[in-house]
């Protein structure tokens, strides 16, 4: 693993993932050569994490339009082909919104240039530049924001975080684990507490992987056992990731994020989540709306082909929960820190994100 | 499994334990025949649960006993031998009040014997008699508890309950699955939700089994998962047993009920604890200064001879935490409710449970 934990390589036309389905045990490179298979991929959670679905997506995009003009070179028979795979792609994860941001940006320069009469070479050439530019962009953003994000913390603190939302889910280096890089390189961070992360133990199998291989030191616990760290006074802030945000600034991640959020807000510890512009859903007034994916019961009852519950037992197993705004202290983003998030603060930092970012002269 | 899920039975002489750590897939009662080997269930686990922690213990000490007098018939020879047993047995589990209980009544049981020239034999009679006692008195009350504590509940609702304070932590029937047992009797309770417990997972191992096997309808979320479901208002109330409570109301019991008892507050859902008196540790003002056992790492980092996690990362493994009593809806014991518990409340209740039950005649 690089030093950023990047998870995704585009080479000689070909996606890499690296399969977190394998990690902490197992360090192993898949290749993808169809759009497809980038759904399956997403869909198993060999990549995952919004912002590297969002970037695996739009490579998807690029796979599946190789994999198109081999049949045909016309855009009447291209599009509809297209156009399935995009939504193959669109619905691989549900709550994730990079992912129909990414996938909606690859279709739009599909139609453009079919619109505009280029070639479908043309168009490839276009599809890989912007997938290459998602996925570069991903990275940069997440070391500014990490900078940005480091600054609001107290010297030395001690910092929870709930899943992985590191290098693993992004193009490299990470969002709420980036702000925690940034934090421990300037002296900010002296320790990391990392929720387990149940059912899928992203924070067990991923986080502390990452994290010790850059050095930082981390301690994983039960998500049921922040609390009492609170109580002790041994947590200093909360640092997590977001899958969607909606436009009022209510937060939708991992499961067990709200829960999290309720007892930072008990403890008066205040709690951060860190995304890049590109996993906010302007479209959703709040986060009631948010989709939920719920997935497998096996994912909760079976570890390692052992039962561990009954076979007649129900199960309830929904991927997200939604963290209402008021019990978020900050949204860290590339562009600004949001505080307090809300309808007003997020469209201002859309606002700033536009404008131009230097007067020009004279 | 009998309807009340015992895992205490005794015959002949012999305990035998229904292994709990092999739930649910196989079900293996195993038998012992010395005290040490008891202290020995308790520390891995076969036996768990305060009460069956507690009445495993008392039988125990008869064990020790017998064993003991196999070898001398002198007081004097005896007492050292028997003392030592007795501290193996209270230092198997520290938090769980219920085992120190036991055991120091069977030993003021055995001092008593020897400072009144009785016979080691006469001793041993006594002792089997006190152990059954215990055993007994834990089921009755459970069942008067659990009727008492269902009467607090709203028609058909919908109940969370954290680990397992069923009839298998104690004598049989539980305390809390006691409550709900009368609740689910009386049309109380239409359906339970079970937090799984990580690290151990008795709510997914023990709980979902043994009301499965009572025909209660259950449905296992992952601790990370009350939360949403209390703002969904999908949780009525809440019901958990205790390991060990102090003079002021505080609740020492699993790791991740103080949690669960925040989230409670935070979503106005009543929160409440039943436990038999025996749970009571009147010598503690409050929680502080109850012992938290931490356990082993690898509870965490291992499933199925699975590594979850990196060799290389730190872990904290508390199993127990402490619930402040101003979080406590109630506490619900078989001498009746304590309401809201404070030290005068605790007192009170002790107070009534040593009255007479009815006035002398005349």
């Amino acid at each position: 693993m690089d030093s950023n934990a990047s998870p995704i390589r585009w080479e000689n036309g070909q996606l890499f993932l690296l399969d977190q389905t394998l990690l902490p045990n197992e360090t192993q490179w898949k290749v993808y050569t169809r759009g497809v298979a980038v759904a399956g991929a997403i869909q198993t959670m060999v990549v995952r994490g919004a912002p590297a679905i969002g970037i695996a997506a739009a490579y998807g995009m690029v796979l599946a339009f190789k994999q198109a003009v081999t049949r045909t070179q016309t855009w009447n028979d291209l599009l509809p082909q297209l156009e399935q795979q995009r939504d193959i792609l669109r619905e691989s994860r549900p709550t994730a919104v990079n992912l129909m941001w990414a996938v909606d940006q690859q279709w739009d320069l599909i139609h453009a240039a079919a619109a505009e009469g280029k070639s479908p070479e043309q168009a490839l050439v276009a599809l890989e530049n912007r997938a290459r530019d998602i996925h570069e962009e991903d990275l940069t953003a997440n070391i500014r924001m990490g900078d940005l994000g480091a600054r609001l913390l107290p010297a030395h603190a001690s910092i929870l975080t709930h899943c992985n939302a590191g290098g693993l889910a992004t193009a490299g280096y990470g969002t709420a684990l980036g702000v925690i890089r940034s934090a421990y390189k300037s002296g900010k961070c002296a320790q990391v507490f990392a929720d387990e992360t149940r059912p899928r133990l992203q924070g067990a199998k991923l986080t502390t992987y990452e994290l010790v291989a850059s050095g930082i030191p981390t301690t994983l616990i039960c998500d049921n056992m922040a609390a009492s760290l609170m109580k002790a006074g041994k947590i200093d802030a909360v640092i997590v990731g977001a899958d969607r945000i909606a436009a009022n600034g209510d937060v939708a991640n991992k499961i067990g994020t709200y829960n999290v959020a309720v007892l930072a807000q008990y403890h008066q510890v205040p709690f951060y989540v860190a995304a890049p512009l590109s996993t906010f859903d302007l479209s959703l007034v709040n986060g009631d709306s948010i989709p939920i994916e719920e997935r497998q019961p096996e994912e909760i009852t079976v570890v390692n082909g052992e039962r561990l519950a009954p076979e007649a037992v129900s199960v309830y197993n929904p991927a997200f929960d939604v963290t209402p705004a008021e019990l978020v202290t900050a949204i860290i983003t590339p562009e600004g820190i949001i505080k307090p998030p809300s309808s007003e603060t997020v469209k201002a930092c859309f606002e700033q994100a536009k404008a131009p970012k230097a007067l020009p002269l004279g």
